[in-house]
């Protein structure tokens, strides 16, 4: 009886028995290859083939059916098609299997029958407390154990090695991949699972799982889509508490993207900006191709503890100096110059005319005297200022002594302990250098690059250990909802305590001309006031700065011409305050299918949808994350004053945000979407106020909305 | 008699006689490397080794001396140092050497007395028509002919192969590393030139030379400065004449690359904009690094005359699929739909699961068929809607056809003509697809790059080979410049063509009321006028909307009182109209040291410096060019009006910006600096008009300073 369904996913990943329904004799069938995997990768527990139409297979006794076991076995693998491969899932799950891996396709990813097939199939086994991998699931690999229950024809091509890695994806395709390019960068993988169509276990829960080996130290995912953000959450919280970095190639980050991914595994299209928010938050680095995925690998596996970003750059050749620097720049990391104590013993030990800053140039009198690589190292060794090394070994031969370079440089990263890569386009000399376990890229772009991600993910990991980002939500199912009006907007934000501008909806020229008496006099603002149109300035619905009370009652008859003119119908005209502030900023959330409640800031006006800046919030945040989100704006630089202008009262913008994003989370509240802009945002102490906002929520609220002529 | 001093940079390439000073029997010695390589690579002419103490070196009669030799080589490489360096360049200069190579070091890389040593140098070999290449130059190597007068490592380390490319380098490490990547790719290589210190010959005037071979077809330079523009653009204009592409790796990028650079080859910094703007009029692709330097080298080699960007993307991976849509998209690559015909042509061939719109996913039915993908080739390759091609072979191996995958490719490529290259992660698969000069990446990340780089290089060079960027002036030295008042300022560009706000000076607070007057009652500007700031507001010298003649009589003496506050002398006040418009926009130019005139476009206001959005123009350029550079800018969609708003007068800010760009070219006007902000622009058809204004130039004109209290 299994109470955790999480418990038949670590039981998938050390079996102590597997059957293999549809099993061949050909290995290069789909229901040869596992049985010929387990065999060849050594694993040691019980393996019955199951075809009712031998005796034997792959030097097995074989059984005709699930009935027919001695036993009730652990895992199965289903790889028999279409309704004989139903029915073999249906058994399963009665005779009391823990997990079937349902490799054989036509299913979900064919056409709407077969997705109706596999939800079936996945209800009637989640009934019985059975889980399901696939179906179109190339399988799972546990190279740990020989638990190598996949027909992918990798494993056949690139030889396996036990190693500190995983990697899960729904394609069979990206979950072998990265296991080549690693085993051809000499590093072990243990884990490649392909889950398919995910009708029953996904990626993300079997991360989860795979998250807690003791033996990774890098978790590798490719995802199409996130349905089951809680789960990823999940596998977050579980690698934090053992500071496992996971890396995810998220594709689908284009339109063009998206709809590919639509048609290869069903993936609900996300807006890439709340995927890329989403992982920050979690500590999770997102890899933008398959070569950053992989390229980086290395460094995860040295143990390194990064204390900072400074990098100290060492190089045989001026122009690798150079190149270096911009990289480093590139990718955020200051050269800060050397001591001056390391100076100058450097310049005890180099010509007169190399570069002893940072970075070290030490020029081609490298050629003459090779000692002076190794001289030079053990001052570095000691000197503050680095954080982490480049070393460039820009061309070196004949008259070189290159063993030497790499066992020096070798004792050198064992002294510090500090993150070094090397870069050495020549194959000659990078196989000495990774002969001693030192991590070397072609060029000082590659080397600096992967330098900078590892780095900066290992400041990403701090930030959400700190953050403890909690596992969300499911989103609750949204139906369709309604536009407020302005008016009933700003009543509902104010009751959340947004500060909005003083208004009055008036219903008449006399309650308009009222309306102005009441705000003091000064001139003022007056709107149509409509659930009919977002966009009121387009449509004549908008006058600022009215002066006196005769020409607000000029402007309410406008109003009312305009509308009927636009063919639309306003609730009333709106007489508000002129507010004045120092900057026009933006507030907007929405309830985002898969993440839930997502708030932006950013830049506000006229011009959000022409030329957005703006920085997406998930839940939950703080007036903190509030702040750090407005720093990342294109106009954060406005934020503090800029050309005598004085600071922004961000904490009280940062306060009112918070209070959105409460709104959001509030599900009696019922709001889907809204927009505030613009939010007029005073000097420091001065507060801010909202202007202008639309709310959409799921009932239509029953007030407010008088219809007037 | 050499007429032309680029004859003997032709003569060097291709020399009939070479003598080396200071031969050395040990090839791995400065002196004895270029005599080993002459002789392995196959150099056909009359080699010389001068050496007082040997009668032979490496097999060759050694000679004791210039004088001694029989002739007066074409070319001579100097291999010995210090002072016997110096008096065997001047030697060889008496003697009537076309060109000398100067390897020795300890010149201006050392220290300013090595920069007085190597100018002096120079001097006298210009006075005599001799040509140096050096000092601290690696050397010159060209594998056509097997003049390989080089020093370097990497030749003895990787074997050379003549072929299409040229490499031109002062660094000798940058001369060689593209070689050695190169020839890893099984590129063949022609030319490695490592020019050193550019006493006299520099990369770009060698670049020019040997962009005349008829033998290259692509060429690739490794820059730190770029002091000589006039001989790059001469480069660009040789290669344009003949469609040679040329990528350029320009370092330098960030401030610690430039600083680092200064250390390295004492190159200039110029703003990397400039560069950008400079090496794009000119049809030359900047590479962002080596990676980008070499990994499209292959794809120029084909001879592929693409028409235009829309990709097609084939894989047997739907995630391979995903991520090609993803990278086309970054690289701006539309993948439109395959035509209603091709489709259903597909349909017929690939099960019902596979996807046929664009990209095409075979699906893992290939394992089962490998016959599927050479059957789509045909109606894809007659669809009119593919410019280019990504194939992907995800995974292949047992099981499938990996030859009959790589043939149908090569047919299907040859039939097309057009670009297409392959993603192919595993080696296995890669070799075979290479083995029949397919074009390979092992990613399809790495793949859609390298052919969006090759494909917008190609429509650089197109764009300017219409625009035939002209060769620009060595741009004038220039004194100490002054900058003017807002009142001189405006009146020196109107007379320039610039239209300017309506505006009077005044000496006192009844010139002021007068001027309000002359500007018709309306509301005006009053802003005080001073050379000795530039930025007006924060000190309170600017007052905006004044409705009548006693308000500014009262803001003169605000001004008077603001400019005693702040220390500084006015040289009057301005009573200027206020004028309205739809956005304000800023001109901006500057006098570069290396560019020349050089003028800036972009967003106005006040916060030009916080939130920069500008596009660089370098002359010449007209109103196309200007129109080009403001599409590029992030305010771009303002200019066609957005929400409603009418579109802007851009045809009279170009006509405007073109006449600052024709001031700038006018010596005689002797302007260093000018910065109009804001041009405030009007709707289409209302014209614009500069409101603010400062000039900067050298002689301080005499007029218009009156000091007022």
């Amino acid at each position: 009886m299994i109470l955790d369904p999480r418990d038949a996913l670590r039981l998938a990943l050390a079996p102590r028995s597997i059957a293999v329904i549809g099993a061949s004799d050909n290995p290069n069938k789909i229901g040869g290859r596992p049985l010929a995997y387990l065999a060849r990768f050594g694993f040691r527990g019980v393996v019955y083939p199951i075809n009712p139409t031998r005796n034997e297979v792959q030097g097995l006794r074989c059984f005709p059916s699930l009935q027919a076991l001695p036993e009730v076995p652990d895992v199965v693998v289903v790889a028999v098609a279409g309704e004989l491969a139903v029915a073999a899932v249906d058994e399963c799950g009665e005779a009391g299997v823990a997990l079937c891996i349902l490799m054989s396709s036509g299913f979900g990813e064919s056409n709407p029958e077969g997705k109706v097939r596999e939800q079936g199939m996945a209800a009637r086994a989640r009934a019985r407390g059975m889980r399901i991998v696939g179906p179109n699931s190339q399988g799972m690999a546990n190279f740990g154990n020989g638990a190598v229950l996949s027909f992918s024809t990798m494993f056949t091509e690139v030889a396996p090695a036990d190693g500190p890695v995983g990697i899960i994806s729904q394609s069979g395709a990206m979950s072998v991949i990265p296991y080549g390019l690693l085993r051809a960068r000499g590093v072990g993988v243990r884990h490649s699972h392909a889950t398919g169509n995910d009708c029953d276990v996904t990626v993300c829960e079997l991360a989860s799982v795979v998250a807690e080996d003791p033996g990774l130290k890098l978790l590798l995912l490719y995802l199409e889509g996130i349905p089951d953000p809680w789960n990823l959450a999940e596998t977050a919280r579980v690698a934090r508490a053992r500071n496992l970095p996971i890396v995810a190639l998220k594709s689908g980050r284009s339109a063009a993207g998206q709809e590919a991914a639509k048609s290869h595994t069903g993936a609900l299209a996300s807006e890439d900006r709340m995927v890329d928010a989403f992982l920050a938050d979690h500590g999770i680095w997102r890899a933008q191709s398959m070569v950053d995925l992989v390229d980086t690998a290395q460094l995860y596996l040295k143990g390194w503890k990064p204390k900072g970003r400074r990098l100290v750059a060492i190089s045989n050749s001026g122009a690798v100096c150079v190149l270096t620097a911009d990289a480093a720049s590139a990718a955020n990391m200051p050269l800060e110059p050397l001591s001056p104590a390391t100076q100058a013993e450097l310049k005890t030990i180099l010509p007169g005319f190399a570069t002893t800053t940072n970075p070290v140039d030490i020029t081609a009198a490298l050629l003459t005297n090779s000692r002076l690589f190794g001289a030079i190292l053990p001052p570095i060794a000691r000197d503050p200022a680095a954080d982490a090394f480049v070393i460039g070994i820009a061309v070196a031969g004949a008259g070189y002594d290159v063993d030497a370079f790499a066992s020096d440089t070798a004792r050198f990263a064992a002294e510090t302990g500090k993150p070094l890569v090397v870069a050495a386009p020549q194959q000659s000399i990078s196989d000495r250098f990774k002969a001693l376990e030192l991590e070397v890229y072609p060029t000082e772009g590659e080397a600096v690059r992967a330098l900078g991600q590892f780095l900066s993910h290992a400041e990403l990991q701090q930030a959400a250990k700190f953050r403890n980002a909690s596992v969300p939500n499911r989103p609750r199912t949204v139906g369709a909802s309604t536009m407020l009006d302005e008016a009933a907007s700003l009543t509902l934000l104010a009751a959340c305590g947004v500060a909005v501008a003083r208004h009055t909806l008036c219903l008449s020229e006399a309650e308009a001309r009222a309306a102005f008496e009441v705000l003091g006099g000064a001139p003022v603002v007056v709107k149509g006031c409509t659930a009919d149109a977002s966009h009121k300035s387009e449509l004549g619905l908008v006058r600022i700065g009215i002066p006196d009370a005769a020409s607000v009652a000029a402007a309410y008859r406008e109003m009312v011409g305009a509308a009927r003119a636009a063919e639309i119908t306003l609730s009333g005209v709106i007489v508000a305050e002129l507010v004045r502030g120092r900057r026009e900023l933006m507030i907007g959330a929405r309830l985002d299918p898969v993440f839930g409640p997502v708030v932006l800031v950013g830049d506000g006006g006229k011009y959000v949808e022409a030329m957005p800046d703006a920085q997406v919030l998930l839940q939950p945040f703080d007036v903190g994350q509030v702040e750090r989100a407005l720093r990342r704006l294109r106009i954060a630089p406005l934020l503090d004053g800029v050309r005598g202008e004085p600071a922004l009262d961000v904490a009280a913008f940062c306060r009112n945000v918070v209070a959105v994003g409460e709104l959001m989370c509030d599900d009696a509240a019922g709001i889907t979407q809204l927009d505030i802009n613009p939010v007029i945002v005073g000097a420091r102490g001065e507060g801010c106020i909202a202007v202008d906002a639309v709310v959409y929520r799921e009932s239509n609220p029953a007030t407010l909305s008088k219809e007037i002529r």
